[in-house]
């Protein structure tokens, strides 16, 4: 009857919250956006594998019983150290994208763009080849798509020409399938399938990580059957700007989140 | 002999470390950035105050004889209360540019930009008027600037639409005096420039806070004379990216930064 934590830098974690609550509708959900240290993807590993430790620790005084990093720049840098250090069993958000990706290209070329904490990483890329080392992978580094995003510009002429400037290598190589490494990017996937053209599938690894965690919490026999939800959401500042964002990627209202020190 | 303790969320503050050491060539600095939480600009009141507490207590245990707050951000919403809790004498960025502009001014529109958390508090509106209640002020939010500075983007077609946007309302207002209320702005200068016209002054405060810190410490007789002095620079995070950025900012080679953890 535990909750499941979920963490993220910010507000975009809420799109993997939207997919565990239609596939999981009877859990309930503790979430953390560190919203006082955001945007994670400019910073160093060791400084995202602190702030995810203490994101963690956070969620474990909340007694969760399991955690989704649903952030994909903590996935690709901290995830090894995290796993190592912490009993309660957490998922990232990289290994269902890719998954799905290798499943799904049909030319073996694919596509991942990220912050540049996540690229610089090269994880999305080792991943992809150790299920499928035949699979060519162009990645890049999208750094201005966050605070896009986190502006409310998901289109128009500057946002169009960015992304034409990031994904001229994926358009160059005829990637088939490209991975948004990052969960502020679904909301640009207007902008980036009228630049990469609409026969090219894009991977928002939400739904394939709301997939997994039901799978190991049912193999866990951790699930929750016929019990009524309560999510509830916590961030490091900004309570007002998280609730206002948050609609748009929970796709419905959010209830008011509460400020927490989380360290 | 005491050094001049100088902090801002990240890089930006180095523009007001040019002007000191060009200024106070005699004075021993240290100059802490927080690369772990920038950018201030998009936080809250509360939580900037928070790191702008911390990060005044970090430069106190290097025995700092006098504080500049070199971030618009931390001194448009934090000075007045840190002034109140601390000995040090503390000047910041926003009180230096705010006189400047208001002597500059001949058709009495002065025109001010700044991250959101700078607009918002209204600090600069409300100083100007203090000085003269005649002025008109036009205020607008640029948050898209410090991604771009960050990225190394100083110009060309995506950066001058998006600063066409955010100065429509300066131009509209016929504004003849700017002032750019972010360290990073300096760097945009030429797009700002072709955006608003030659005839519009900029005022970067950087040199008019150097000024205020010679005039405090000479009238508080804290002043070095003929000593060869120490510039010792801290940051949070990532010392490698800090550096490449802070020659850009300081004009010159910056000798490698120091990681530490300020809280």
């Amino acid at each position: 009857m535990k909750p499941i934590g979920v963490f993220d830098s910010g507000v975009g974690g809420l799109t993997v919250v939207k997919e565990l609550i239609r596939q999981l509708p009877f859990e309930d959900i503790v979430y953390f956006g560190d919203t006082a240290r955001v945007p994670y993807g400019i910073k160093s590993k060791e400084t995202i594998i602190r702030f995810s430790i203490e994101n963690i620790l956070f969620l474990l005084r909340h007694k969760v019983k399991f955690i989704c990093v649903a952030c994909n720049t903590a996935s690709s840098v901290a995830l090894p150290i995290i796993k190592s250090h912490f009993k309660v069993p957490i998922v990232g958000v990289i290994a269902p994208g890719v998954r799905e990706a290798v499943y799904a290209t049909q030319n073996k070329r694919i596509g991942v763009i990220g912050t540049s904490s996540t690229i610089r990483s090269r994880n999305y890329e080792n991943q992809i080849k150790e299920l499928n080392p035949q699979v060519k992978v162009i990645a890049s580094a999208c750094p201005l798509f966050v605070p896009f995003v986190e502006e409310g510009w998901f289109g128009g002429k500057v946002v169009l020409e960015v992304a034409k400037t990031y994904l001229k290598p994926l358009k160059k190589a005829g990637v088939d399938t490209v991975i948004l490494g990052c969960t502020h990017y679904p909301l640009l996937k207007p902008v980036i399938k009228e630049v990469l053209g609409k026969k090219v599938k894009l991977i928002d690894s939400a739904q394939q990580v709301a997939i997994e965690v039901k799978e190991i919490l049912t193999g866990l026999n951790l699930l929750n059957k016929g019990h009524s939800s309560r999510h509830k959401f916590y961030v490091s500042d900004n309570p007002e700007w998280f609730s206002r964002l948050a609609k748009r990627f929970l796709g419905r209202p959010v209830p008011k989140a509460t400020m927490v020190d989380n360290v």
